[in-house]
Order: C-alpha cells, then structure tokens, then sequence
C-alpha cells in the first residue's frame, strides 16, 4: 500500500487558527516533518506514535538540506506512510512549496496540499486592520522584507497604492524604511509591525515610516504592514475578548507616544 | 449582560476549510449575519437554535443596506448575545472589514476577527501551485478584478514581477487580457482560473494571457491567478486524494490544448 503526503499550511501558530482539515491530516499522520516556525502547541496534536522530525532551519542555516527533506517525504510515503510536511502560515506563501511538489511528482507520490492562515491574515485580524479598505487601498501585496536576487523594487508597489505586508522584515528596519521613503512613501505612512502574529505572545507596535528605522525589531517571526490601513484604530477599541472561545492573552505595545498601555485579557 | 460580535472569516467554502475557532464561534453563535458567498454546508453548521441572516447581495443588489447589517450586529450584541458576522475568505481581504469595525468601535461593542483562508490561498492548493517563488515571484498581489474608483494601474503590478491573484475577475475577460498584455505582460504568461476554489465545485481552467480573452468565463466566485507559478504541473501530477480525508471530488478542466483531460476523484 502506497502512502500519502499532505502539504498542511499550520497557521500562524494558534492551534485554534488551524484549519479542521488540518487538524485530521495531524491526527492521522505517522510521520511529521515540520519547520521552525511550527509551534510546541500543534506539535502536541500529533499522535504519540507519529515520529516527528524538525526540518527546519536553526539560527538561519538548515540541519538538514532542501533534498533530503524531499527525500524523507518521499520514502515514508512510499514505505505506506501518512506524512504530514508541516509548514508555518500558508504553503503557497514564502513556503518553498515549489522544489517539494516538484519531487513529489517526480517520485510519482500522491499528495495534497491544505491551505492554511498566512500570518498577514492573523495579524490583520489581531490587530483589527482591513489589508484592503475601499477608501485608501484597493490592493494588497505579500513581499519578502530580506534582499535576494529577483527582489522586486519598492517603488512599483508604493506606485500601485497597495497595502504592502513585508514578511521577515529583519533584525533592523533602518534599510527597509530607506528604500520605503525613497520610493515615494509619505513620513508619516502608518506601519505595524506584529510579531508572532496570532500567537499567545503576539506583539503589536504601531508607528510610522518617519520613526521606524528607530523602532527596535520586535522578536522574530515578525511582519511590518505599511499604509493607510495600519493607522491606530480609535482610542476606544474595544479588546475585551470572551474567555470562553480565547484563552491567550494579547499583549499590545505602542510605541508612538502618549497612547501608549498594554491591554491584557 | 453584554454580547460580543465575532468577525469570522469562513474561507473558501469547504467545511474543513474553517479554522478550528471559526468553527467554535459558530457553535457558539446566538445570532449569524452571512455573507451569500457563505457555503450552505457551513451554515448547516449553526444551531438549531441561532437566527441566522442573510446579509449578502443579490444579482449584485444588496437586499439590506451596509448601515442595517451594522445596526444589527451591534443591536443583538447589545441585547446579550453572541453575534457571529460570517464573510466569505477572510475578513480583512476584499472584506469591507472598515466600516463594521467603525461601526462597532463607535457603539463600544466588543469584537473579535477570527481569520480566515482567503479564496486565492485555497485556489493555490487546489491546483498544487505556490504563489511564490524563489525561481520567478518573489512576492504575490491580491488585486480586485473590477474597475473602482482608485483601481492602480496593471503597469505597477507587471514591472514587479509579483505574482497576479485577480479576484471577481468579472463575467469577461476580454477587458482584463487586454489591460495585462498592455501593461508589458508576455501573451505566453501562464493563468490559471480557478472557480469556487476549494468547494466541491472546484473548476480549474489552465490557459495562456493569449488565449484569456477567448476563455469561458467560469462561474462566480472566481479568481485568476497570472505570473509563471500558474504553470500547467507536469502531467504525472497524482491527482489521487484519500477518501479519509477529502470527500469532495475535484473537478479539473484543462483549457489548453492536447493534454487537456478531467480527474475525478
């Protein structure tokens, strides 16, 4: 009997912000390669016979190269294994999902991929910002915040009047605000920068493009949306939430100034 | 007592598509206000006892007003109870997310924005692509279809070299095919249309930015996803799916020429 791999987006890192059909690709697997980014709490979803295996990268260098994960995915499934091939937010965002379906398909091993949350879309929601709004920003982009070959320039997007989500911003945000005013960006565009985003340890800090290169980065991973849309919602947000469906504290630090406090639960 | 308002992004369609706290909320739901692109098998998924309302439009034509939806939402919290706003993918993509948050923040109502998988993240997966890649897009943009007030340019969008996710492409893609190929696109620039992305009714149709103004358009709700990562898979791609898992057939139909064929379950 042949095996089966599931390619599973596992969210943000709230195993509440798993997907169902994520949950059971979890329950059902026998072998589980998962990256760093996965948290400890979906980890313990796996079932205790399941042999689970870190794949990802440690201190930005891998323990384990790109073929030899394609390689295990490979041969567990085709011992008659469940392999779940974990990957953090999204699979078909920044997830290097191409390299792995290509050798799935080379090897001829059925797989499926299952959609998860992209942290963009928890941070969103954690921090009670549209990505899109009718009023200033019809469009929004997903755009590695590191410089690699390819990395497309700044200004066709500041141009486009998108939304811009930069993932993996980095350990200091003097360059990337450089290359954002010099690309036409406004000093005072607002930013948001969320860390761990719809974890328990979420961090919020609110600024703008004129005082983020000053800002400290915020522990990693971490993302910066840049816009009209990450403007501070009213004094008089509400962030009460029910304990009954929550049980995370979210911890909000602002860093712009008067308004500043924290909100537990 | 007061109530509580639950922004729930419902994602694609597919009950299994629901993040576990989506689902929570639903169950937990006194009151539900629907988008119509809110699958009939996720609402089956509310209690017997719960009003569920349909908020959506219709023909395009809103039967309530966005004021009225607002109202309600803060009316049923405001009398106790637990509101759950149910929209299509996520709230914060395409969402009109500002105007109930305004509203919600104005009336002291506290809220939570449960997120949710947008339809493009569903749509990738469902056609085993990614959205990135290192090889040919470094980043992704979700962009609007129809024409507003505000739409930016194709021509910022082509000159990054992101890759396109156009949503609501529209009832024609005559229009669309011609803005794209006159904003610098190559006519070989693969596209992939992907109707009901995620839903048992998934249609995938394959072509070429040549051929697009010449496609069938599929039906609403659809996506179009444009740039080198929408590439035809190659043809030993197992569409296999295991039926513990997944119990939905998927449907693809190739528009392009000699390998075109359809794969069931």
């Amino acid at each position: 009997m042949k095996g089966f791999v599931y390619i599973v987006g596992a969210g943000p890192g709230d195993p509440e912000l798993l997907t169902v059909k994520a949950m059971r690709a979890l329950e059902a697997s026998d072998v589980v390669l998962h990256d760093d980014l996965v948290s400890p709490e979906i980890l313990s979803l796996v079932p205790a016979r399941a042999l689970v295996v870190n794949v990802g990268k440690r201190c930005g260098k891998k323990a384990i190269s790109q073929e030899q994960i394609e390689d295990l995915m490979v041969t567990h499934a085709n011992a008659g294994r469940v392999v779940v091939r974990l990957k953090g937010g999204d699979p078909a965002i920044f997830g290097r999902l191409a390299g792995e379906i290509d050798a799935l398909r080379r090897a001829g091993t059925p797989f499926q991929i299952i959609p998860g949350v992209t942290s963009a879309l928890a941070a969103a929601a954690g921090a009670q910002i549209p990505l899109t709004d009718r009023r200033c920003a019809s469009s929004v982009v997903f755009v590695p915040g590191h410089r690699q070959s390819g990395m497309p320039e700044w200004r066709n997007f500041v141009a486009s009047g998108a939304t811009l989500v930069i993932y993996m911003p980095g350990s200091s945000y003097g360059a990337l605000a450089r290359d954002l005013r010099g690309s036409g960006l406004r000093a005072d565009t607002p930013c948001l920068i969320v860390s761990r985003a719809g974890a328990a340890q979420q961090l919020t800090v609110r600024t703008t493009l004129r005082k983020l290169a000053q800002t400290a980065p915020l522990p990693s991973p971490a993302l910066l949306v840049v816009g009209e849309v990450a403007a501070r919602p009213e004094a008089s947000a509400p962030r009460t939430e029910r304990p009954d469906l929550d049980a995370h504290a979210v911890v909000d630090v602002f860093a712009d100034g008067a308004e500043a406090g924290s909100f537990g639960q």
